[in-house]
């Protein structure tokens, strides 16, 4: 007997047929599930837009607030860097008020919770309008109405495809036109742009640009953004504890690598090395070890400043490897964040002496015919150092940091298998190592500390790897039920925005573990000069993981255990329902001085 | 301001530090989650132990009986075809019997739940032995008591690593013999075998072999099998639905398909090439499949049936990709089971060619100094058509085929990054249509029906890939909640079996969604003789997919639609509490003839 039946029951069949364009068993469920909404946005039990007053808070640090002011001259006078607080006092009774929002980059679970925040928050007499593909679309005037019953598709879902996303950059002068032309057309009063730290100041840039006059009345057009990225780069302290999507992002991402963990002591033949998406921070990679705790966490701020070279981080794993090896763990995991090789500085310097090489003598490169004739060109160009360095890279690797570029001549690191580099470096230094282990066994820093017999179960020890790398899997989850709360507050806070007239702010929840407090950041607040291809430029500064706050601390306090013993945990999948779903994320949690991980957002809120 | 605080909040540090060793908040609390336990194991509220007596149910079809009986002269008069069923009117009383349990082959989801049904099956008036590091432990005599206090530590949880596993396989006199004086020496009673079907069926040539005399009364050791395998097939119709494991893993494949679903119309930009566990059979890939609805899954066994080229393969890629271009759709998902080149006739012949004349001409070979040396040689020794093969695909892939051999001389199949290879060839093929498309347009079985100015957009469209190979994510996570019923129930099975004095059995559940079944099926019963290596072997035989099975049959009336436009749904992460914690594999529940996705094994039971 080889199957039970040879037909299907018909009433499944149907079920199962309901489930295409998500309408999962999950999706129809979660769609019902009630959301916190904080106080502020709660009038007589239905869900209301907050004014806003200033609070005692201002954006603290900011060194360039006057360059800024120069650089903001309508924009500046307006918002500075106080921050602005809801105000249940004074509602915004405004109807008629057409406002349009558009995500751009990469998706982030929560996004399409905060159109519904928005949808809700302008209520049925501002009109809420999508704009399609991002700010290409916005350029292109991609305009539709969202609807009340659109919600139902909307919410607690991840992705960004009901709007699309793209990577175009609004920034010259040209396009600002076409903006303008757009909400002219249009008649768009605001503009609600959910984006990262470059898309957050295109829109201050925009904010200026737009300031008056798009209207025949002399009304502008208001620019608000919402702070979106799985990195968590986009922070600022207790105002704006972290990005949307982070959240989720990394509890996919915890749940994997602590599946992973749990399967090498089971089946004790592999380390795996993992890289994890986040273009640069390595907020990702922080989180996910505290989550799982793997014998090896690599933070790229750490290895900068502490300026390691390629090979001295091979030879922390070789030393981690050799350790657990000698009490007889031949298995392990290895967390490596995306951006690691520009956070090493030599790597860093030899990326740019490339692609500066290449750039410069392009044309005569491609007369050269072999890659021998290309090599030893390019090698007498760079320093020796760099020659050095290119030396020691497994040589598939050499000839992809002289081969691969993107369209404007520079090296795609994002591209390079840092994980697999890593593998192919670790297994020639343990080969070296196994042949004559003398030189590595002692009590010094470079060195580890290892009894004869363990020397010797190391030597005959085996060494097999598997790589992953986790990035797309993180950023269009159905969002957890932190993302999914945050979001939808989020939405409604920049939709009040809109309608008490503001422009220039980002919306921010903070507090979040004690209530929730609605924010509005003035984004000449958050701008900053910094140097960038040689020229200042006004910019929402990247928040990169620092090695004083508390989660990193906690970090340095035990991954040398870790390193040494399995001490990992499984964090399970997310549950959106039950006793464990409503967890901070632990970095964020011990950054913001929470007692515990749970958030408090508001009142529990049926939203359809 | 950078962060809020300097000093991370000592309770939550306390909180933090105690989910290290796999007490995450998750795990802590799904370890309380109460079982469903089927009635005949409850007596006065109480687990107990079920006796057994023959069902009405025979293995049918089983036309190699005889020869069965030939190979097993002890144990086939015993066990013969004729299934048992937990009878609850003749409960075992039974004390001081000692049981040991070993994992072996790679590990599956509810395996620790296994051993919890086992412990709670015994009893305290009977020992359970846990056996380190799978059969390569039994025959080194590792083995340990599991005490009740061990439940803690193991409901609920996913991996095997309380135990370990490995993949030795005990199938020659030697290690019978071993395996013989440790049961001996440790006064073993009974083994648990929980493995796939290779280790099933070494289980019944082990029963076979330690039928009797092994204690000095004269007595033999039983030997009991669990289904285990995340590949899903180990399977018997209506008597075996589904083996453990298959439905973690599936679900696990399925949210993260499910998130790269959503992400695909959100960045609009990629084709992802999804590479899915599953060594030969492609049970994986169809479940995955039917819970996320992709432009395109590959099903193994029906390219086999087909007998479909790597070329035809790729051009049904390509016509779909064409056909969405067309449509402006630039992005998709396909699926693509581990085991495919291996079900591709063309290739199956090639590989097989190849291990000829490499294990032929070892010597030989290894005497030729350079690549086209031992090329020229090798293809002066296999077919024209492998020859005309090897020249088509993609130069790193020819050398792949020429290179990469196990210790026994063979291509290490899995460990062709079949993703890539499509990915390559793909490319190649969309090339050469945009150049001349015309060939391609029409309404012939080959063709693409394109209109004019599809054809159009179609050759102007960019093609982008990423590829992903999910597999060691799905193997150790914690059991969703059927999986964690259903091997509790499986080790109650097992238990009940040992303490009834019953040998060369697998212990089985069946009738999933009504209440659950505890039988006993007879080894001797699922044995086949089967052709390996040019000689007939008794092995249990892999379940492959059936192209008229319900599953399969769904698949196909529904793929044309998902392969033109966006049909997917995402599933989600598996949940354990809430409305959606109790789905059965859709797949079982089509194949089994359920009228909805539920399952029932009994009332729930709080365990610890």
């Amino acid at each position: 007997m080889s199957s039970s039946t040879k037909t299907a029951n018909p009433d499944l069949i149907r079920v199962w047929e309901e489930t295409e364009k998500n309408r999962s068993l999950f999706e129809r469920e979660v769609r019902n599930l009630p959301l916190p909404v904080k106080k502020a946005f709660i009038e007589n039990k239905k869900i209301a837009p907050a004014g806003f007053k200033p609070s005692e808070e201002k954006l603290a640090e900011n060194r360039d607030l006057n360059r800024v002011a120069e650089a903001f001259p309508k924009l500046y006078p307006q918002t500075g860097d106080r921050v602005l607080k809801a105000d249940i006092a004074n509602r915004p009774l405004v109807s008629g008020k057409r406002v349009a929002v558009l995500f751009s980059g990469g998706p982030a679970a929560g996004g399409h919770n905060v159109l519904a925040g928005l949808k809700k928050a302008l209520g049925p007499d501002n009109v809420l309008l999508g704009v399609k593909h991002g700010p290409k679309g916005l350029l292109g005037g991609s305009l539709f109405e969202i609807k009340e019953e659109d919600l139902n598709r909307l919410l607690n879902t991840g992705g960004f495809d009901f709007l699309g996303t793209d990577r175009t950059k609004i920034k010259n002068h040209g396009q600002f036109k076409l903006v303008k032309a757009v909400c002219r057309d249009q008649r768009v009063d605001a503009l609600v742009i959910i984006g990262g730290d470059d898309s957050n100041t295109n829109a201050a840039v925009l904010a200026e640009y737009l300031f008056e006059n798009v209207h025949a009345d002399g009304r502008g057009v208001q620019v608000l953004g919402v702070p979106k990225t799985i990195d968590g780069d986009l922070q600022e302290g207790a105002l704006l504890p972290i990005s949307f999507g982070f959240d989720t992002a990394t509890k996919i991402y915890s749940e994997l690598v602590g599946n992973i963990l749990q399967d090498t002591p089971s089946s004790r033949k592999y380390w795996h090395f993992i890289k994890l998406m986040g273009r640069s921070a390595s907020h990702v990679a922080l989180e996910v070890a505290l989550q799982t705790k793997p014998a090896i966490a690599f933070i790229s701020e750490e290895l900068e400043e502490k300026k390691l070279s390629l090979h001295q981080i091979v030879d922390i794993i070789c030393r981690s490897v050799a350790r657990r090896a000698g009490r007889g763990i031949n298995y392990g995991v290895i967390l490596i964040p995306e951006g690691l090789i520009e956070f090493i500085p030599e790597m860093k310097i030899l990326i740019k002496e490339l692609n500066e090489v290449m750039a410069d003598s392009a044309r005569l490169l491609s007369e050269l015919n072999t890659m021998a004739e290309k090599k030893d060109f390019i090698y007498g160009k760079i320093s020796a150092e760099s020659v050095k360095l290119m030396a020691s890279l497994p040589h598939e690797f050499e000839n992809m940091l002289l081969l691969d570029r993107d369209s404007h001549g520079n090296l795609q690191v994002s591209q390079i298998p840092t994980e697999k580099l890593l593998i192919e470096m670790v297994n020639i230094r343990l080969h070296e190592m196994k042949v004559n282990p003398a030189p590595f066994i002692g009590q010094a820093e470079e060195q580890i500390d290892l009894a004869p017999e363990e020397v010797e179960r190391f030597v005959k020890s085996r060494f097999a790897t598997n790589s992953h790398f986790f990035g797309y899997e993180g950023r269009c989850g159905a969002p957890s039920r932190f993302d999914a709360a945050y979001t939808f507050n989020l939405g409604l806070t920049a939709g009040s925005l809109a309608l008490a007239g503001k422009t220039g702010y980002m919306a921010a929840i903070s507090a979040l573990d004690c209530g929730g407090e609605a924010l509005a950041l003035p984004l000449t607040g958050l701008i900053h000069v910094e140097r960038r291809h040689g020229r200042d430029e006004m910019v929402i500064e990247k928040a990169l993981v620092e090695t004083d706050s508390p989660a990193f601390k906690y970090f340095l306090s035990v991954r040398e255990r870790w390193a040494g013993e399995d001490c990992f945990s499984s964090p399970g999948p997310r549950q959106l329902w039950g006793p464990v779903a409503g967890q901070l994320p632990i970095t964020v949690a011990l950054n913001q001085g929470c007692a515990g991980l749970d958030f408090d957002l508001g009142e529990e809120t049926r939203i359809i």
